[in-house]
């Protein structure tokens, strides 16, 4: 057999997540998400984080990231990121192109997290030099981090804190906000609105949708005309955007979304369980969500793809690799992946 | 009975669009455009259209033009179209966005075609001073029109060859491309890439597709990598863009998009002649795609409504309204427009 | 003898100008406009225009009409000028760079001056369709206008009345101010701030000093913020700006900046009168400033140019050239031109 | 006595610059840089470089730093400095601004300087990523360095050298190259064009001109139109720009410009060298141009203070002085600050 842990991003669609395109699919409605599903995001996403949340359904993670700090950074702002974000090193430039020219400063910190006392520093590092420097404006955590690894609720809470006192604005890249979720346990609202994130990119193409990304918005309604213009502007407003928006209902429905990607969790952690246990094998960062970062020896890794197991080795290195797992890998090809892997001790 | 002629863009999408959409949906596939399905467009549009033509699949017709149009534009470049044309007063100022501040010349001619002599004419008012005016850089036309009339081959032909004359490149929005191809009933070739036409929006969305358009680059290949850039940069390069890819595919399959958008054709031929033959009603453009532009009184309009009939009375106007015709639209539904509207002397 | 009607922006600087700026030579000075120059600038614009002002000192009027437009206007905004104004017209798109893609509309108007009801027209015809169209954003004025006319203090305020009930902010580019004013024989208020003009590009380069133009902002202190970004993001925050705000500040003392222009509009009055009072040519505009337009034969303005005497054919025609009077035109200068032309009957 | 070491931003204009404006202030010029100062440029800047050299005047290092990387490097490229480069913390995003959302990379080194395997480790690793990175395009240094160092003429083609078989182009801001040269004793060429350079930012305004850099491009003639356009666009093509190219022209002549850096050198030199023999304080680097940074006690530097020296105490620090010497620093005030500094064991 073949088994991909390449990425998320190549996954299909999940089954509930089809059937509620097809169910959208008949008669003609309203263009320019001005449809009987779009208009129906904002009352779903309040529910679903208990408070007043505006929402722009988009097509892909990038956008939404895009449209949130370009939103709130002047183009004389600055944004702090983790150095291994994806919109710092993944997203050739979107957030610099529609916030025209504003800047991503990199923040190291272990386990793909950003660290307090090294934002801090990094922010007055670039301060004081009033109209000569940019002016810090937002701090930007994914969640679950690029490592796989899942900020604490009081961690997210301590560096909102922190970036406000800064009176910067705070995003979170949610691309995995499902799998955070459902390792965290918590209500969603817990480890984002309430713990001072004020703009969500929430996403669901990597688990189970086709091309369907919720920008969230709370509370800020003055932001709302910006985003909206920047959505068009930028073109995203599609014109048949019932088939982005039901995704995102039928996505939020019955915890399917937390079903989904609990599963992925759990493919990961047995995985990782595995790679705990090996003899000449390490987890570079703890397994809390669905990725599973490990170093090897090229032998091992060699083996794994001469089963046909795919994945990703880590650029430039041989000894490193990513392993992701996704709402529709099967227990089989976990336990296949994990059988070949303890087969080359 | 309700009927909708307000927009293409409220259709529905035709089932085979959607049988398409899932049979792509096995298994994993390579993220970002480098699926099975993405892959095999540049061939089969270069069969499509006889010749080398390379595409970039996206989700709207907006940012097709907007990447088109900032490819063969420097920021201080200006584009030529029709005073009445999408990227002019529809997009929000995407194909400014996308160009870094280039700019939009406003050409005026009848039927919504842009004329040679006023074309001609607004390029040399706006040269001979360097460095300090923006220089002539593309001309762009609609291809149908947006007032549902279409080029002849000829006249793209004479248009083209003015503008590669006087430096420029072209670029054709073919938002409702297969409605003009199926009213010319000409190859597609011809009216395009053989006219002269340098990049081409060809859109699916309004005739069955969900979210695609294909931009076509034709033999040009040194721009890809700016049209492909230009693509990452705004968020449109989809994670799962076999689902965009494989619509593109099932749509100029078999003619199927020529046979949708003849059927919009003949549906909007038979009000068009009905309005022809009404006493008091008058077209306002010879009938000659999908859509129909009457011209009529408040009370023959506010007829249609009492009726349920939706379209679209002109902004600022109560005796004019558009009728759109689409893939989905029936006879019957035809026939109630036109019975009504004939009920109405 | 030969003499130079082409353009004020050829004249030399004035002795009381150079003189301010030797004086301001000696020692060293804080950089970056935190000089004593540029410091005493708000107090003394405020003085001038009886209100609060702010005032950022830059080298050219293009940076300084682009900063203020690009500070009231979004990049989805639109500002509304004359078809003939020079931000649309000379400046090769600086407000649209500076503005990242605002759009400037053009609007007719006779003599140069923006005429009311089509402002409106204009306005209405590009609103209602929300999201999808640019947002009218602000009102831009030349005065005097690059027709030579000026406008009354009844006229800017009737437009600008308008523009803010219209939701817009108002901006005046002035490059010729000195001469408008000149002209009236007003307040420079009167025309400007208590005409409900927002930001004025108070021009000084072409009437008298080096490189030298005044932004000032009425009243609304929190537009300074961003004025000043992208005045440093520009590359127009001098370090040396003591030289600058010398310039101005002598510019302004001691009605300096109304004695050159008054002298400049009597000249162009003088010539003015002569092809008023000449068979076969005739004034294009009344002579209200500095320029004056005539329509000639080609034979007559041949001869001048046999004479040594520099103009503007306009672009195109041969039938039209502008005569530009300045701060330095001596009177034999212009006696000389009136007799080349009474020469030529 | 007070003594100014702040800046060489805050020196006045040498005596034989102001001459050049005086001289050039007769009689009326071609405005917008075709003027006889501004067309003699090319001419005298091709000799002074011993090559083919284009050059555009300009008023700021800012503007032609900007210039140059946005004509050099695609809105989607990167362009490497040093993470101590005035581009990188100095221009409020000036780069950005004008290359439209490029992106700075800073790359660490020793003594103010860029290392080639810190350079090439850094853009290996943001390479390898196609579309979804930014494309390395520029590498930028700084001639003399932000620590008052100076690249050797291998370290320029070394570096030259490797960023061009990386693919990339190379710019110097030269805001001190004058002082550069004056250190090192070499041809001007040795260290530019010859080493590799392909475009300068020609320095005068901090050593005796009053607003005048001189953006200098070698041999690439196809560069031209962008740099124009931006020059243009940005409101940087001054209309008077005779008297900025007079200051440049002058500046250049009779090696004038090298007298007033190996001026200001010696100076700082003199001020080195007793660092250099103090018991307590220390040089932070070497001192090869006109900057001396220091590193002592807070009593020290307070002890200056209240004899009236002023200089930069580094943002963020105590214990460390940037002491910097012009054209116009006396000898006097030179041994005030040694007597001083000496005075304070």
């Amino acid at each position: 057999m073949t088994a991909n842990f390449r990425s998320d991003n190549e996954t299909p669609v999940a089954t509930a997540i089809l059937d509620a395109i097809l169910e959208a699919n008949h008669g003609s409605a309203w263009a320019y998400a001005e449809d009987d599903w779009s208009t129906r995001l904002d009352q779903a996403f309040s529910e679903l984080f208990r408070t007043e949340a505006m929402v722009l359904p988009v097509s892909t993670g990038t956008v939404a990231n895009s449209i949130a700090l370009a939103t709130i950074t002047p183009p004389w702002g600055s944004v702090y990121c983790h150095s291994g974000a994806h919109i710092l090193n993944d997203e050739c430039g979107a957030p610099e192109f529609f916030g025209n020219g504003l800047r991503l400063v990199a923040v190291d910190g272990e386990q793909g997290k950003l660290d307090l006392a090294t934002l801090e520093q990094s922010v007055y590092a670039s301060e004081g030099h009033g109209v000569h420097s940019y002016k810090p404006s937002a701090l930007s955590l994914t969640q679950a981090t690029e490592g796989g690894t899942v900020y604490s609720i009081d961690e997210v809470s301590t560096l909102c804190d922190a970036a406000h006192a800064m009176g910067m604005k705070t995003h979170m890249d949610g691309a995995r906000f499902g799998n955070a979720i459902a390792s965290l346990g918590c209500h969603p609202a817990e480890v984002s609105c309430e713990a001072g994130i004020d703009m969500l990119s929430f996403g669901a193409s990597k688990n189970g949708c086709m091309a369907a990304e919720a920008l969230v918005i709370f509370k800020q309604s003055q932001w709302r005309e910006t985003a909206e213009r920047l959505r068009k502007r930028s073109g995203h407003l599609l014109s048949k955007m019932r088939y982005v928006s039901a995704q995102l209902l039928a996505y939020i429905e019955n915890d399917r979304w937390l079903k989904m990607a609990g599963h992925a969790n759990r493919q990961a952690a047995k995985f990782g369980a595995a790679v705990d246990n090996h003899g000449r094998a390490n987890l570079e960062f703890p397994v809390e969500a669905n990725e599973v970062f490990v170093k090897w020896t090229k032998e091992g890794f060699d083996h794994l793809k001469s089963q046909h197991i795919q994945f990703l080795l880590w650029p430039g290195r041989d000894d490193l690799a990513r392993f992701v797992f996704g709402h529709s890998t099967t227990d089989r090809e976990t336990s296949f992946l994990i059988d070949s892997f303890e087969g080359m001790p």
